[in-house]
Parts: C-alpha cells; sequence; structure tokens
C-alpha cells in the first residue's frame, strides 16, 4: 500500500491554503494595484482555491505593498465556503482587520531567539506575552486565532530548532484556544527527518491541534517535505501560487512551494482539494504577466502530465 | 521511524548517477569544447562523484554536441573506484565505446510504441530484436550493460505506461545477462504513485534486478518521486548537475532533477553518497558559468542549510 496516499475515502481532502498575495506579494518592491491583487484572488477563488491568506495588517510603514489591506479585502466578491485569512501582528492589525471582516486572523511568533528578535524586535517571551494580551481582543470580535510559528524548521542565524521551542510557543497559543497551528519554514530550512520530528513532537504534547505545513522551496526539496507531511497524515498546507516569494536570506532563491506543483502532487496521489488544476495554472500565468518576469512553478509551463501529443509534434528525446 | 531513512545502518549508502554531460549537454546548441566537458566531469570526481554516464555514442551526424564522446574519455582522470558509463545505441557504437574504455554500456529502448517510433524510428519489437545481437557484441567486449526503459512513467503521445510494457523489456534485457535496469522518466511525467505501481511489478516478478531510477523535475515532483523510491527502498538515482537539461516537449521546462539538491535531500534522510556537497555546488556553479546562464539547481543559490547568518545581515522575514 502506498505510504502517501489516503488511509481510506473519508481521507481524501486536503486543505491548500493560498499564501502568495500576502507572503509572495510582500516581497515586491513595486506597489501592486488593489485591483490586480483583488483580481488574483478571485481569479483563485475561479479556480476553487477556498482557504487563503490574502493579506497582512502589518503597519503600512513597515510593508507597503499591504498597507491596502482594508481595502483589499473590502472589494473581493467572496464565493460560498471562502476562508480569508490575514496576518495580524497586534491589537491595532486586529481591529482593521476585523472590521474589514477577515475570517481568521494569523498571528505569528518566532521558534528562535535570533529570528524573534530580527523579525519582531523583541523576545519570544515578550511576543508571547504580547500574543496573551491580543488573544482575548481577537476573540472580542469573534474572529478564530491560527497560531503561525515561525522558523519552525531551522533557523537562519542559530541553525536546528530543538521540538520543545515549537512546543513552547503552541502550548501558550493553545492556552488561549487556538486550535489551528502552522509552522512556518521561513527560510527553507525543512527537510523531511526535520518534518517528522517536528510533528511528531506537537502530536505527542497536542494531539487536539490542527497542524498545517507552509514550506518554503529555498533548498529544493519543498515537496519532499510535503511528502513527509502526507505519510505522517498532516492534511493542510500553505503555498503560494507560482511560486511567488522569496528568501530574504537567499538572493535568487525561490520562495514558497508553488500552488499549482502542489496541487498537482495531491491530486496525483490520490487527494481532493476541490481546485481546478488547468485554471489554477492560468492564474499562475496571469501573475507571471502581472509581475512581468517567470516565476519558478514547473507545471504551468509543462503541463498536465497526461495531456499527449500528436506524433508529428517529434523531436529526439532520449533519456 | 522515519518512512525515509535508512532501514539500518548497512542501508546507508546511496549511488548518485551524474548524467548532466550526457543528458544535459545534448540539448545545448552550441558546441561545448571537449575539454570543457572533461573539466566539469573532472571536478565532478573531485567533489567525490563516483558513478558517472559520461557521454553518448549516437551518431556524430544526430547528436553534434556529442561527437566528441571518445575524445572525452581518453582525456579524463579517472580516480580510483569511478564508473564511466555511456549510452550506446548500436554495434558501432559499442565498438567505439569500448575502444574509449567505457566501464559500462548503457541500452535504451521506450516503453511505448510511438515513442519508440518517435525516438528510435522501429517498433519495440525491432528495438529489442536489435538490443538481442547487440548484447553478445557488448559481452565480446567484456562491459557490463545497464538497460535503460525510456519513457517509464508516462509518454508524451500515448499517457500512461501500462507496468506490463516494463517488464516485457526488462524481461528481454535480463535474458541477456542485464541486471541494472535504469527507469526513464523521460519527459517527467513520474509520479509517486505511478513509481510505486513501477517499482512494485518490477520487483515482484524480476526481484534479482537492481533499479536505478531517473526522473526529470519538468512538473516539480522530482524529488518527491525520490522519497517514493527511498520509501520503498530503491537506492540508485539519476540526475544532473544544476538541473542541466530540458524536456524535447515542454519549452522553457526544466530537465533532470538536480544532482546537488538530490544529494542534500539524500544527506539529510540519512545516506552517504560519498559526495562533498559544497564542493559539488561549486561544480554547480561552474558549468552555469560554462553556459552563461542560470540552471534551476535551488542549493547552490541558497547554501547549505546550517550555514547560519549574522544578525545584522537582518531584513524582515514572516512568514
Amino acid at each position: 500500500m502506498s505510504l502517501f496516499a489516503p488511509r481510506s475515502s473519508a481521507d481524501r481532502r486536503v486543505t491548500v491554503t493560498e499564501v502568495g498575495t500576502r507572503d509572495g506579494f510582500q516581497a515586491e518592491r513595486t506597489f501592486i494595484a488593489t485591483e490586480d491583487k483583488a483580481a488574483v484572488i478571485e481569479a483563485l477563488f475561479d479556480a476553487g482555491v477556498r482557504s487563503i491568506e490574502a493579506t497582512s495588517f502589518v503597519s503600512p510603514r513597515a510593508v507597503p505593498q499591504l498597507a491596502d489591506a482594508g481595502d483589499l479585502l473590502a472589494c473581493l466578491q467572496r464565493p460560498a465556503g471562502a476562508r480569508v485569512a490575514a496576518l495580524v501582528p497586534n491589537a491595532r492589525g486586529a481591529e482593521r482587520a476585523a472590521a474589514a471582516g477577515v475570517d481568521m486572523m494569523v498571528c505569528f511568533v518566532s521558534a528562535s531567539e535570533s529570528h524573534c528578535q530580527a523579525n519582531l524586535n523583541k523576545s519570544v517571551a515578550r511576543a508571547l506575552d504580547d500574543f496573551c494580551e491580543f488573544a482575548p481582543i481577537a476573540a472580542s470580535f469573534g474572529v478564530p486565532v491560527r497560531g503561525a510559528v515561525a522558523v519552525a524548521f531551522g533557523c537562519p542565524f542559530e541553525g536546528d530548532v530543538a521540538p520543545e521551542a515549537l512546543l513552547h510557543v503552541i502550548e501558550v497559543y493553545r492556552g488561549h484556544g487556538v486550535r489551528h497551528v502552522t509552522l512556518g519554514d521561513t527560510t527553507g530550512m525543512a527537510t523531511p527527518p526535520v518534518v517528522e520530528r517536528a510533528v511528531e513532537a506537537i502530536r505527542g504534547r497536542f494531539p487536539d491541534i490542527e497542524l498545517a505545513l507552509h514550506f518554503h522551496n529555498t533548498r529544493g526539496v519543498g515537496l519532499a517535505c510535503v511528502m513527509a507531511g502526507l505519510a505522517l497524515g498532516v492534511r493542510e498546507f500553505e503555498s503560494s501560487i507560482g511560486g511567488l516569494g522569496g528568501c530574504p536570506f537567499a538572493p535568487g532563491a525561490t520562495g514558497n512551494i508553488c500552488t499549482e506543483d502542489l496541487v498537482y502532487l495531491l491530486h496525483e496521489c490520490g487527494y481532493e482539494t476541490g481546485i481546478h488544476l488547468e485554471r489554477l495554472c492560468e492564474v499562475a500565468l496571469q501573475v507571471e504577466a502581472l509581475l512581468g518576469r517567470p516565476l519558478p512553478g514547473q507545471l504551468m509551463r509543462a503541463g498536465p502530465r497526461l495531456r499527449t501529443r500528436a506524433l508529428d509534434e517529434v523531436r529526439r528525446a532520449v533519456g
């Protein structure tokens, strides 16, 4: 029996959460018009995507690209069943996000001290204290919170991250009612055994937590890590249309795993995502056109596996 | 226990066969000087690579890029334990290859009728008849033969390839003493379940055959297929330095899986290849410089997983 396939017919569903307009677009220097962002998200909805981390309610000064977070959400046409999440760093962000009608607020704390300092300019302890103040505010708006753990599979300053560091952050999240946790591979350091160790530690300690895995393909092994996640029974992954995004510590390296390549892999392995793969590839090409440069996604160029060619297209193809 | 890790301490060894100077270079239009090809191969040797499919003794008219096959092998300095293989399509090629001192001749037949016609201009039956004439000639030179099966995981003209088609070709190979068989993913149609089905069928029927898997990353899932191979106990993979090569049916798509990304994955999963990863990345950069364009390999840009950065390199890195 396949190690990666669904364990039963009731186990076919995998949630693919699109993060391209947040994790991808935030790295773009030129401002992308709000209506262009909305067009990408609506095209994703048309392709069947139902879970999206659309934007971030960080300080507009810190990330000007996402300064239009409220306007973007306001102008979206959401299909039934869509879950629109946004990154929310603090109480002010939560107010803006709630006013904009997000379905889920995503909070984040780094698993390592150095990355927390670098990214949030505070210690992990302080970031968790701030989360404890934040959680009741989010709750007061009636919006569920997802807890993300940044650099969960390795820190660019400290190297390996011990599972205990993940458990510590998740324990605080869980104490405030968080049930959905994302492990973020912020700089592309995840490998299959690192993923296995982290997921098994969390499952062992907090079996009620729903885990999502967020991989970057910085070192080429993003989908190999997805295979490890599937074998462990993880059924939610985050990815970026076209493979949008980058790694701030590796110039020229790719960013998030690519949504259409991920969906192709999932479908081929027997999972259902509700996503129409050919339409998804069209969205990836649309995003390439919008940004005016090639993106790292492969499937959009090669086309579906079983789109056969006529023999007169023949060229030598040894190997 | 990890599904992908070695099953015992005696099971750590994986052979990585480099095919870039054959499967990659054959797609290059501009002739690469023989001494530049030799320099790449010797740099690979210096990095610890010990198995290489260096070139092809096809007709120089058909593939002018590899017309220097004999000269290339003649000028190579081979370290102890190196295995230098070459593709050999016919008796004339075998004579040239034997004269050049190859350690292994690689023969190939397509698993599908249409691809065999397109690639070799003959039927599968005729290609296998030709192999039966060829095998005693190779044997007369005392050089072992590896049997490759092209389009083993899907045919760009016919779609899915039944395991029976692979078994048919392998049965003929095996009847002539072949014990090493490569399944070639010629146009990047392999997926984990397709790999599982093929490997299990062959293992069931021919348990004495040593299988190597040759994947292309045309649709982004090449290393996910390696994970399937590892879980099945396959311990030889073919790949291309820097991810050299392409797919003749998908303009712009990438070719073979990338050797340094593969070796990174294998080492991280607990396997030994005898290859020095940082030196291998330097060879990939050397090949990029030789060809004057970026190659798809990721690790050479991102660097090793645990090369940590100083905090003053800090930039915001959420997610």
